[in-house]
């Protein structure tokens, strides 16, 4: 491309036909080529590796060192417009060049879920496992609140100290959720090294989640954060509806600016700035993300973004927080998760996609996205949630795995799962095939199978 | 907010706790706001009313007249920074205050659905006018190809008569897909007034698509265009797999930068750029941007860009669009769509996600967001075909519609549809509906309906 480039500066465009024409047929890149080539270690050397495909960019963009795929096509534009043209490229803000993703699953994921299958420490053991397998270092564990309250979070004890002790994962981090006192004792327990504290922007939302005011809250989170610094214990914190709230509707930025201000004060290392409603947009991003930043400017380093993806903006809405400089971002894999005080929210912005954009705009993250779709396709389907990553669903297709609805005629039931192609296709008579496709004649009957 | 915009520049930050703790209850606005906000009116006049929620700006970012909320947050963090703090804003490009969607939908949103549905004449009238009632002012209005290769669209030329004939749309703009001379002859006996023609910058899929080299292709388009230039017709170009391809992997920028200028050079009055599998990433569209512009400074504004959802990178790749300046969006009702030749494809982006985007960005568009939900409700119902708009099914379960799974013992079928909450549910006894939902045994048992 560097050809190209030299073109674009000195030739005239209508010259560029013979050279277009010329090109060779590119080489032939498999169709999902990151399988192959996604980054499995964070080390900031491989950043200068091509995170090219499906990004499809002009080499010259993959082989800046750096920067990031976005200043590197400004620096090709730039480049060109010297010589020859009256146009410069857009600056595009502050993208970093790594982002550490926090995966929520195991937590925010799981808490919420509606789900028939049973969610049992050895899964949540294993989707752990597999997570930090693939490359992430931060994980959620779990969630040190009432078992009664959200009855999916027991044995977050026996999960955090599987966990920790697992000598494979000595390097990744496992923040547990905590709502009080009583919770932090129980984690300290379990051996958290890690905890996270959550409060709200708005106030009817803290009332409904957590039985009191925002300045309660406050005050329960300056509590927990004491205890914790006497144990050498990180915090990280969490402010929900930072930008819409179901009950109360817009949410001021001033108050998210002073909560998230506040957790820092109290000794917060961090703090994630949720939209748990999924209703924010590029425009609101960046206009919460200029209020808490003109407040806090030093917070840049020191702040996450963690969306839902409710109205379909959440990738965008994470470009947007790159271009301010945001560099941690939550995120939860097979787009598990939901708010059950929000009605129509739906779950977290899905790892792998998030993922894919990372490597599309050329900010390392060190997790291996092929791994991390067959770990979305496992935990969707070991639970029979949705499998919400677009990312996920277009690769499976292509990787060989298929939805399965699975008939039983023993037992009435209909089974949705997503299976690898190790796992051969279960056959019945043809005629009593025909009969149960015409009970399932809708577009989706040609998944079914029989056993 | 203009208050607190004071308190941050000349107040230390932990003083807003009482200003925060003192800011009442935010007026209470409705779960979906804008449903009674959006703008219906086109006029430059309306852009500096509030678009905000879900945006949950502040009110300084929406009150702030016509450069759109970006500017907005960018102008108050700005002010806030000359007195206190050293924080600016990041640039974030060139964002247009007002964006022309093309509707796609009644063409390349039904040309390869997969449906048993009949997708009738009148079907596509009704789509059509439903549209234009919404505030669309470009609407593709079919495809002059071979019925033999594209069934169903089948009756464009009908469907044209009628629409350009109807006096509620005389302001709409109907182009239709025209691959050759033949087409060319048959949508101008219809009356067509704007034509669409497409190549593609990948040299396989230019063979699969339309069974001839890009160079041939090219030349096919200049053809029909001077057809089209010696009757007063308006032509409008199309560049497939200009981010990838399902054959080629990906595709040099350079390329699409050629076949473009080539068909403004033959008299498009616009290209649009399609990324016809759906792999772009911001980062791509960025690069792809970069190049194509640096080539073509002054086709900022006769550039459209056309996304597909494969991979959920679609609002983001708008989003960085926009920043580069691009005002033509693309964009399918309910997300219909896909593509025959690129296996995984899946449909456009939303109309609607892409409306409650530049809403929240305070970018005008002139379409009314709740008719434009409602719509894709209609279409999608009528046609058995996923929902895929997440804002459409989202304010789907706020404003009442409901799926409905019908099961017909009769027929011994189910068909999916969403209804409207004027519908009653209808019921069978107690019994035979037992016998049912253990036969749909599945997560979304709950929505089944009888009849």
């Amino acid at each position: 491309m560097s050809s190209c480039r030299c073109m674009l500066r000195v030739v005239p465009l209508r010259s560029l036909r013979a050279a277009a024409m010329s090109l060779s047929r590119f080489a032939s890149a498999p169709v999902l080529p990151y399988a192959a080539r996604s980054p499995t270690s964070s080390s900031p050397s491989s950043s200068s590796s091509p995170s090219s495909f499906p990004a499809a960019f002009s080499s010259a963009a993959s082989q800046a060192s750096g920067g990031g795929a976005v200043a590197a096509a400004a620096a090709v534009a730039a480049e060109g417009v010297e010589d020859a043209v009256g146009w410069s490229p857009p600056s595009l803000g502050r993208v970093p060049s790594f982002v550490r993703i926090v995966e929520v699953a195991p937590r925010d994921g799981l808490q919420a879920l509606q789900t028939d299958a049973e969610i049992t420490v050895d899964t949540k053991i294993s989707l752990i496992q597999q997570l930090a397998h693939a490359g992430l270092r931060s994980i959620e564990a779990g969630s040190f609140v009432s078992a009664e309250w959200v009855p999916l979070m027991k044995g977050s004890d026996e999960v955090l100290r599987a966990v920790l002790a697992d000598p494979d994962m000595t390097d990744v981090a496992f923040p547990v959720l905590v709502p009080n006192t009583y919770g932090f004792k129980q984690a300290l327990e379990a051996g958290a090294r890690e905890i996270a504290v959550f409060t709200a922007a708005s106030e009817s939302f803290c009332q409904e989640n957590t039985n009191c005011s925002i300045a309660q809250s406050l005050a329960r989170c300056e509590k927990v954060i004491g205890l914790a610094q006497e144990h050498d214990i990180k915090v990280r914190g969490y402010v929900s509806c930072v930008l819409g709230c179901p009950y109360e509707g817009e949410i001021d930025s001033a108050m998210v600016a002073y909560v998230t201000e506040r957790l820092f004060q109290m000794g917060c290392y961090e703090v994630s700035l949720g939209d748990t409603i999924g209703v924010g947009t590029p425009g609101a991003t960046a206009a919460l993300l200029s209020t808490v930043l003109s407040a806090m400017p030093d917070a840049v380093d020191k702040l996450a973004v963690h969306f839902h993806d409710t109205y379909g903006q959440a990738l965008a809405n994470i470009t947007i927080a790159l271009q301010y400089g945001i560099s941690v971002v939550d995120a939860s894999v097979g787009g598990l998760g939901g708010c059950p005080y929000a009605r129509g929210a739906s779950g977290n912005v899905a790892t792998e996609d998030v993922v894919y954009l990372l490597q599309g705009l050329g900010v390392e993250c060190g997790v291996d996205l092929s791994r991390l779709c067959a770990i979305g396709h496992f935990i969707t389907s070991e639970l029979g949630a949705p499998y919400m990553s677009r990312v996920g669903r277009a690769a499976g297709k292509r990787s060989g795995f298929r939805r399965s609805r699975t008939f039983s005629v023993a037992e009435g039931t209909v089974r949705t799962r997503y299976l690898p192609p190790t796992v051969p296709r279960k056959r019945v008579s043809d005629e009593e095939e025909a009969r149960i496709r015409a009970l399932y004649e809708d577009q989706d009957s040609g998944d079914l199978e029989f056993k």
